[in-house]
C-alpha cells in the first residue's frame, strides 16, 4: 500500500516462479520484503483498472522502487498507546491517515472562512502577541523577559482588534495565536490554541455578531462537508450536518431554568453556566430544535468583562453571547462598550483602575462606532465536529502545563 | 467629506437664507459646523451624479445625520509627525487612507497566497510558539516563565514545517507570527513579526522552492494590481509590476564578483553579502535584466544553518538561497538534509550537539522524504512593495527594543 496526503493506492508485484516450482530470482521482490512500513519512496508501473479491487477499483503493477528515505521498523506508538505517549511521538501519530485528515479539514474550514471575510471586504490584520500589559486580566499571564523589562503573552487580540474599528477599519479578522498560563489540565484546554478573532463596525447588538458567527459556521461546515464528507464518515463515522439558520438563541437565565427544570442545578455561586449546564442545554436544544448549536444570550454582567455593552435598560445584563456547539462552548462575542464614559464607569465598576487602561482608553476618545466581535477556538470547532476526545487531537502540537515539546 | 474603509462621499447641505439675505435658521447645518474630523456618522440624503464633482461624480445631498461618535478636535499627530509619535497614535495614523491601503492590500496579498496553496493541496499548519528550546541558535531567544520551568518564543516554525514533512503531510503553509530578541534599531528590524512559510516534500533540489517561490510572487502581486493598482498609483506613485519568471538566479559567489567589479568590496570577513552588496546586486539586475527580483543562491555553508543541504559534490556549499526584491532581502530558502547520518555530522560541524537536537533528530530517524522551503517577512514585501520607509509602516503594530504599546 502507497501512501500519500492525496490519498492511497495498492501496488502489486506477483512472485515469479521457475519452471520447478521455487522462487524465480527477483530483486524488486526482495526489495519489497525488506521494506519496513513508513518508507518514502518513489514507484513507477502500470496503472491497471480492476473492479475488484476496494481501493478505489485501481492498482499499480510494479516495475520499479526508488527509495527516499529509509524507516525504522519498529514504531514507539501504535493504536492503542495513550494520548501522552501519542503526542511524543506526534510525527508518526500524524501518519495515521484519520489524525492527518483533521488538517486536511482545518485547511478547508479556515480558507473558506477567510474567502468569506475577504469577499465581504474584512480585512486582515495581525495583531501584536507581545504586550506591556495584560488584555482582560492579570490572571494566567505568561510573563517574557523582554530587554530591560517585562512583556507578556496576548490572551486575545480583544484591545487590538478593537483599535482597528477605531481606526475606521470597519471590518477585520484575525487567526492566530493566544496564550493562556493555565494550570488545568481538562480536555479541553491548552495553553497556545489558535483562535478565530472577528471584530465589526456598525453593529445595533450583539444580534449582528451572531449573525456574522453563524454564517460563517455554515460556509464553513458546508465546505468541509463538501470537500471532506465521504471521509469523515469513512474514517470518523460520522456524517457532518451542514446547520441551518437561525441557530436557536436562549438568554442565559432562561437556559439555567430550562436546565433547572430537567433535574440539573448549576453548582455555582455567579450567574454563570457551568459544563455540564451546556451539555443540558445542548440535549435540550437537540431535542426541542434537532440544532446542535446554541447561542446562549445576555450573560450576567457581573460575570462579564468590563467592555462588553451593557442593556439600555438593564445594567446588569450584558450585549453578549456563547456559542455552544455539541454541548461545549466554543465561543464568546458581544456588543463592545464605545462611549468612554461609559467604559471608564465600567472599568471602575469591575474594581479595575481605568489609568491602568489609559492606552485602550484613548482609542475611544477620538471616536469609535458601535461595534462587536467574537473570538472562537478553532482546536475546539475541529474536535467537535469530528467527535475528538480531547482537544490535543485537533491539535498540531498540543501545549500544555507540562507539555513543550516536541 | 464622509469616509469609510471603501472609500469617501462628498456631502453637502447649501445655506439656505432668509428674503433679506440673512442665514435661515437651520439645525442640520449648526450641527455640520459643530462636527470635529473623525466623528462617526451615518449620514441620509439624495446621491447626485454631478459630473463636475472630482470624486467620482457623485456627491450627496444631506437630509440628516446621525452621529454615533463624536472625535476629539485637536489631534495629536499631523501628516509630518515623527514616525515614532505616529506609532504611538496608530489607530488615528491608520485613518490616513494611504495607511489603511497597505493593510488591505496585505489582505489580498495573503489570501491569493492562501488560495493558491489551497488549490494546490497544501495543508495549513499552525505550529507552536512555545518551545522547551531553540530552534536555530541561541542567541536572540525571549524567554518565558513557564509554570515552574522555561520556554522560549519561536523565532521560525523551521523544525515544526520540516516536522510536517516527517508526518506526510507533503506541503504545508503557515502565516504566523515569530519573536527576536533582536536589539538592533534599523528601518528592516522587529522583535515581533509576521513570517509566510512553506515546507514541501518530494523536491530535486532548492530550484524546485524557487519555482514555487516566484510563482507564489506572481500570483501575489498579480491579485494586488488587480484589485488595488488604481489605488496604489495614486496615493504612493508606484505602478506594481507584476514580475516575470523565472527571476534571475546567481550563485553568491558570483554575485560578490559582479558587485566587486562594480567598485564595492562587501566588507565582511566571511562569506556573506551586506546590505549594500544587496543593493548593487539588485541595481545590477535591474539594469541587466529589468528584473525587480534575484535568486542569490548556492551560500556557502559556513554561513549556513546546519539543516541546510550541502552540494553533492563540494560540501562548501548549500543548496540554499535568499531573494532580495528591490535591493533588499525578503527571505531565505533552502533544501533541507533529509539523512539523518549526514545530519548528525553537520549538526557537529557547526559545533553543536546533537543530543540537544534529539527530539528533532528523531523525526528523520523514521524517515523523511527530500525537502526543502522558505520563510519569507510579509512586512517586508509590503515595505518593497510600497517604497515605505521603514517596517513600522508595514506593519499593524510595530514592536522594537523600545516599543511595546499600543
Amino acid at each position: 500500500m502507497l501512501r500519500d496526503e492525496s490519498g492511497a493506492v495498492q501496488l502489486v508485484h506477483p512472485r515469479s516462479f521457475n519452471e520447478d516450482g521455487t522462487p524465480a530470482e527477483d530483486a524488486l521482490a526482495d526489495t519489497i520484503s525488506g521494506l519496513a512500513q513508513g518508507t518514502f519512496l518513489t514507484a513507477t508501473g502500470e496503472l491497471k483498472h480492476d473492479e475488484r479491487v476496494k481501493l478505489g477499483g485501481v492498482e499499480i503493477k510494479l516495475d520499479g522502487l526508488e527509495i527516499a528515505a529509509e524507516a525504522i521498523p519498529e514504531t514507539p506508538i501504535a493504536e492503542d498507546s495513550s494520548v501522552d505517549k501519542r503526542m511524543d511521538w506526534r510525527f508518526l501519530d500524524l501518519r495515521v491517515p484519520r489524525n492527518s485528515l483533521i488538517f486536511r479539514i482545518q485547511t478547508t474550514l479556515e480558507h473558506a472562512w477567510r474567502t468569506y471575510w475577504v469577499e465581504n471586504d474584512f480585512i486582515e490584520v495581525h495583531t501584536p502577541k507581545l504586550m506591556a500589559s495584560a488584555s482582560e486580566s492579570n490572571a494566567e499571564l505568561f510573563e517574557v523577559e523582554y530587554f530591560d523589562t517585562k512583556a507578556y503573552l496576548a490572551q486575545s487580540p480583544q484591545f487590538f482588534k478593537q483599535m482597528a474599528q477605531a481606526a475606521g477599519f470597519g471590518k477585520i479578522f484575525e487567526i492566530a495565536p493566544s496564550f493562556r498560563a493555565d494550570p488545568s489540565f481538562t480536555s479541553r484546554h491548552a495553553t497556545e490554541f489558535t483562535m478565530v478573532d472577528n471584530e465589526i463596525s456598525w453593529i445595533d447588538s450583539h444580534e449582528d455578531v451572531m449573525e456574522l458567527h453563524e454564517k460563517l459556521m455554515v460556509v464553513g461546515f458546508q465546505a468541509v462537508k463538501d470537500k471532506h464528507g465521504e471521509e469523515i464518515e469513512k474514517l470518523f463515522g460520522i456524517e457532518l450536518t451542514v446547520p441551518t439558520t437561525p441557530f436557536p438563541r436562549i438568554p442565559l437565565a432562561e437556559a439555567k431554568q430550562i436546565v433547572s427544570d430537567r433535574g440539573y442545578t448549576v453548582p455555582r455561586a455567579d450567574a454563570d453556566m457551568d459544563p455540564e449546564g451546556e451539555r443540558q442545554i445542548a440535549a435540550y436544544v437537540k431535542e426541542t430544535y434537532d440544532h446542535d448549536f446554541v447561542f446562549l444570550t445576555d450573560y450576567a454582567s457581573s460575570i462579564r468583562p468590563f467592555y462588553h455593552m451593557r442593556h439600555a435598560d438593564d445594567a446588569g445584563l450584558t450585549n453578549s453571547y456563547d456559542l455552544v456547539y455539541n454541548g461545549v462552548e466554543i465561543s464568546t462575542g458581544a456588543q463592545r462598550e464605545h462611549r468612554v464614559d461609559v467604559l471608564e464607569a465600567q472599568i471602575r465598576d469591575k474594581g479595575m483602575d481605568p489609568a491602568e487602561l489609559d492606552f485602550y482608553l484613548d482609542f475611544f476618545r477620538y471616536g469609535v462606532p458601535p461595534h462587536g466581535g467574537f473570538g472562537m477556538g478553532l482546536g475546539r470547532v475541529l474536535m467537535l465536529m469530528l467527535g475528538l476526545p480531547n482537544l490535543r487531537e485537533a491539535t498540531y502540537l498540543f501545549r500544555g502545563p507540562t507539555r513543550l515539546t516536541p
